[in-house]
């Protein structure tokens, strides 16, 4: 039997980014995950990792009266689908999920590329990238192809 | 300037697996994720992806006293590295992130292969596979090379 309630988490850092609004999306982008100093032992180790998991709070987002279908990235020319069966960030938990690669690591700072968080998001948990999260033949929607492009590169390579 | 304050989040449904203690890191388990009905909507379309992350909570793991360092899996002979760097149970927030496989859904209860959770977790979130968590040139430290046959194939194959 599952009992439901509510889970308190406390924010393990936060991000700072330059990048404003739809900017946050360029994947060139560089930004800090800031770590609270109490951590700052947990992440030994970690520069040896070319990427990261950051799991991230889009404290933006508000939850009340959420659709539960999107057209994925608001293009109405694409099916209208199951927030779950998107990464919109409109879902019942806005937890942004992005692997980042680490450009260096400075005592607390993190400097990462490719973060779609805005300034100020409070970080969750960071986790290396591993094999096992690599190596999958995927299946994905028609719709999906169509974004591939877009979601590699939203604003030109430079 | 960033405003530290706990974040509530309620979960969108929970985990059922028989799989006990150490057999949940057998990666051919089927388990089930029981989705709230409330959200049932959010599902749809998901059975066109063939892969899911899974974020769920480790509500089993107590954060009071937690070891900053660990010794991956336990094992002695790899270095004492800080647990951002490993993917250990033991962080300051046990937010687990697997990548299983669909293998149907039925209403609101997934069938999925591969999610290492135990029993009655509460699910925080499900986010379809992406080509972009994909395609990475990744680097990764010699002592994780070690592990990684362990953990394709914990439980002999089937």
């Amino acid at each position: 039997m599952f009992h439901n309630k509510p889970i308190s988490i406390n924010p393990i850092g936060y991000v700072v980014t330059q990048a404003k609004d739809s900017e946050v999306r360029d994947k060139n982008i560089i930004s800090q995950i800031i770590i609270f100093n109490e951590f700052i032992e947990a992440l030994n180790g970690l520069e040896e990792f070319s990427h990261l998991y950051v799991l991230f709070w889009l404290d933006k987002i508000s939850t009340k009266d959420l659709p539960l279908k999107v057209h994925p990235r608001g293009r109405k020319e694409l099916p209208l689908v199951g927030v779950f069966a998107t990464r919109s960030m409109f879902r019942p938990n806005p937890i942004g999920l992005t692997i980042v690669k680490i450009i260096k690591i400075e005592n607390n700072v993190l400097f990462v590329r490719g973060l779609d968080a805005f300034n100020l998001s409070p970080v969750l948990d960071i986790k290396p990238y591993d094999f096992w999260d690599k190596n999958r033949d995927i299946r994905v929607p028609e719709w999906w192809n169509s974004l591939k492009t877009e979601k590699t590169s939203i604003v030109k390579e430079k």
